[in-house]
């Protein structure tokens, strides 16, 4: 189905798929160089069609999601997945039905209780990796934390159905840096724990593999940094957004979603516009600590070439949203600029945070910047 | 349908129907005394079900949503609705169908450009009303700001189809309030500006009513202090939620809606339990000045009478939603209360902020304490 940019009339997700592409295939050459397998997360776009551009475009057989319910959406086109959760054991009746229908059910436990629970109630291969807090503190087996680690790895190790893998992280820390460098030292150290723990569980575990996954630390470290593990797990990648931009991850031209949103109200006596797009559309994901305090989004210039064309251009200076209420978005405008807008217009906002905002307008799915409608997994 | 307790498995907003239809109660009976008409919002709940318990509890006879979309929504059930946003011209062609459909529908108008559009394209009768700005600062034309009422004051004056009605407000400044007499204040205040256009503009529109709408002020604010206005529009007393508790509109045990969330990780070195429910489940609203800090939402207490029930009671002191990413809420509990949780139970927390809350799991709509599943708009 092919829409022009005249059928927008309500809030909007625009996906330009050339520059997801390129963020595919770029991501995918530094893993082939960090020779580790790229199982990159779905929970940002959500949608099989960009999964299928991750298959096609960089070679991924792998991918990561974040909730049992987005495995099986995923699961008719997909053979192995990695759940990156703390398995919700109340779901054991997908559980079961996951571990029957693909090939590769990849779960991650934290906790002797799951394990247990796991033991009497599977009746299929599932494929386990112990979760390692590596700093982040909010789930995981602190690194050095062995006595927690001890007996679910004695479980493991004689367990009907539960085959070991080994130790997967997710530093989420790096999302506060606002410095390459920092990335760099969390992802050094999180290696160190990894490879720590691996040395220290190899006569037990031969085979065991060693998963990171946060999209800084996979954007910004040099490819040789990954060496000694075996997995990368990025998720935001795919979209980028200003958050992002902001760590270093990415350039403000690489973020391939923006929302289009209708222009409703002017206010020149405080050079503001009044969209259709709030806190429904962007959700109230925030980006402190910007020159001008905390923001919403920033708005980029649409191209011009073509009437038809969705596609967008750089951000537009001294524009961005400054605050959203719940369908509200308010957006500052320099006044000299404030004459280029008008009610009725579209302007188009690159979010802060691309998987929230891809998330609360799931409903709508994406529309790409040349015309076709890509669904996107609703619950 | 009738589901009972052990058929949660993912995190699903629990309504208390009974909490629900004493706050419409409460405010139906307000209306009565204030001699208002009572127009609730829509958008906290969404929900058909939930609109009938407003017909037929609280003889609501009109409403009001925040979408044109969510118009269409109740437009099987409802004659009278107020799009209390902006009008988004671009949505002309649902705007004609509405006005062909139901027979009152009301729009707010705040500038020239668009009533100028709709003068041309509309082709049924619309009921207009001006969005007076009363110090909040986010949409409609400040409220002494004459010199941009009168073009569009002066064409709805000859207009074909559009009918108008009055001006209205939302004082969303109140949820800024720590004291109820703050409300007051405001309330005082925005009436009293309503009361001046209302005067100034009584020879031309002699007919022409006031509508004010906030939940602190409808809340707080003594029936004898409506005097003077036509209407309001109160929406999240319906369900109320942290943030209202906070400014004095409720109390905790009126909160009807809480977010039953499985437990999938327990942290006893740092006294927190991690959730399956997280920004996707809870939106990222956030209530700061807390005696703890800014937090995400506050753990009730499950009624024990009954293996079945969903019902919850009071705030359990110590513990609260200390943050969420986008599928992990962290919990903050007192060593001492560490032991009453286990990975695999629910916990009930209720939200900052219902409306938000409810939207972000729209897509499972409500599950009522007596095992009822409601279905709330999708999109």
């Amino acid at each position: 189905m092919t829409t022009n940019k005249s059928n927008i009339t309500t809030p909007t997700v625009v996906l330009d798929k050339l520059k997801c592409i390129a963020n595919i295939r770029r991501m995918s050459e530094k893993a082939k160089l960090a020779k580790v397998r790229l199982r990159p997360h779905c929970k940002t776009h959500a949608c099989l069609e960009v999964a299928r551009w991750m298959r096609e475009e960089g070679n991924v057989q792998a991918i990561t999601v974040s909730s049992l319910s987005m495995a099986e959406y995923f699961s008719n086109e997909w053979e192995d997945i990695t759940v990156a959760f703390p398995i919700n054991i109340l779901e054991i009746e997908t559980i079961n039905r996951l571990a029957a229908k693909i090939q590769y059910l990849n779960i991650v436990v934290e906790n002797v209780e799951a394990v247990d629970f796991l033991e009497t109630q599977l009746f299929n291969d599932v494929y386990v990796w112990m979760k390692i807090d590596v700093g982040y503190g909010r789930t995981g087996v602190p690194a050095e934390d062995y006595s927690r680690m001890l007996p679910i790895l004695d479980r493991l190790k004689t367990s009907r159905y539960m085959k070991f893998q080994g130790f997967l992280t997710h530093a989420g820390h790096t999302y506060d840096c606002r410095q390459t460098n920092d990335v760099l030292e969390i992802h050094r150290e999180s290696k160190r724990l990894l490879l720590q723990l691996q040395h220290r569980f190899s006569q037990d575990f031969p085979n065991l593999q060693l998963s990171v996954g946060d999209t800084p630390s996979c954007s910004i470290v040099d490819a040789s940094e990954f060496e000694g593990l075996d997995e990368m797990r990025p998720g935001n990648f795919v979209f980028y957004d200003l958050e992002q931009a902001t760590i270093g991850s990415c350039q403000p031209h690489e973020i391939a979603v923006a929302v289009a949103c209708p222009i409703v109200s002017k206010h020149p006596q405080r050079n503001e516009l009044i969209l259709y797009g709030g806190g429904v559309h962007f959700s109230k994901d925030r980006l402190a600590g910007q020159p001008e305090g905390t923001i919403f989004g920033r708005v980029v210039a649409r191209k011009t070439v073509g009437a038809l064309s969705l596609s967008w251009s750089n951000i537009v200076e001294g524009m961005y949203l400054k605050g959203v209420s719940q369908e509200h978005g308010k957006v500052v405008v320099p006044s000299s600029a404030l004459d280029n807008y008008k009610v009725g217009d579209l302007l188009f906002v690159v979010p802060v945070h691309s998987c929230m905002t891809a998330d609360a307008l799931k409903h709508k799915g994406y529309l790409t910047t040349d015309g076709q409608h890509l669904e996107r997994m609703k619950n």
